[in-house]
């Protein structure tokens, strides 16, 4: 069965394997694969990505926004969510939320030993920045470099 | 397991069982139950719900969003969507999406036997409003009424 929009099945949008991190980071999420369905459902103010997080990857360096809510739900497989406090595993059905501008850097983990596939989901706004929360991770996305570019914590270029 | 924040396993969170439609719209809707995942996560940019929606029921009357971009994925059961051009089955996995003032009226209608559940997900705009496609729909939902009264299409209250 072929889906027409505003239908549509996610595994027929293209993967996209592409990350704007400089290395090391780089190498810690690829080749992470994202399927970028609200744009191919012509939404705007919202972005969705369906996201492929092979065994020992990470979804980003972890982080928070300043002014985009995120939101993440698994649709396969078993990731780590990692946060200030911790670790929590999350199965297929779970979710997790990161309110704008609450300062608990997040990221997921794929520790198992196959493909975890999950929706990432957030409001769009160009004023948003993302803040690094690792001391090791030496990275800034801060208007107005962003959209398109990664600088140091000191605003830097790589 | 118990999750806690930012983590979140939606079936832990109340279903609420309500709907601001006035009758017969009420009737086709109801025993929809909506848990309110966004809230509970301390989201405010962006609103989910985990929906579910028993036999025989529609999601909601055929409408459009001025202001909010709208999406879908189905996470259990089987929904038809309805939309201007015709229906269209949505299994598990699969999903929709409606831009924020695209004229196309849709609603999701669950023609199987057993309880279907999606995620519901919007930006959240104040000046939003809805229109209501089916001629025999009498409901309007705008600024200043929205939120919290349907009008009759003429602005008049039920």
């Amino acid at each position: 069965m072929s889906l027409r929009k505003p239908a549509l099945d996610p595994r027929t949008v293209e993967a996209v394997v592409a990350s704007g991190y400089p290395e090391p980071y780089r190498s810690r999420v690829l080749p992470r694969s994202k399927r970028r369905i609200g744009d191919a459902l012509g939404l705007t103010r919202i972005g969705i990505n369906y996201t492929l997080l092979p065994p020992g990857k990470e979804s980003s360096m972890r982080h928070w926004h300043t002014h985009e809510d995120e939101f993440v739900f698994v649709v396969e497989g078993e990731l780590v969510l990692r946060t200030e406090n911790g670790e929590q595993r999350l199965t297929a059905g779970m979710c997790a939320g990161f309110p704008a501008g609450s300062e608990d850097g997040h990221h997921l983990i794929n520790r198992s030993d196959r493909d975890a596939v999950y929706l990432e989901i957030s409001n769009r706004d160009r004023a948003d920045g993302a803040h690094y929360s690792d001391p090791e991770v030496d990275l800034a996305w801060s208007p107005p470099h962003a959209p398109g570019r990664f600088t140091r914590r000191d605003g830097t270029p790589f």
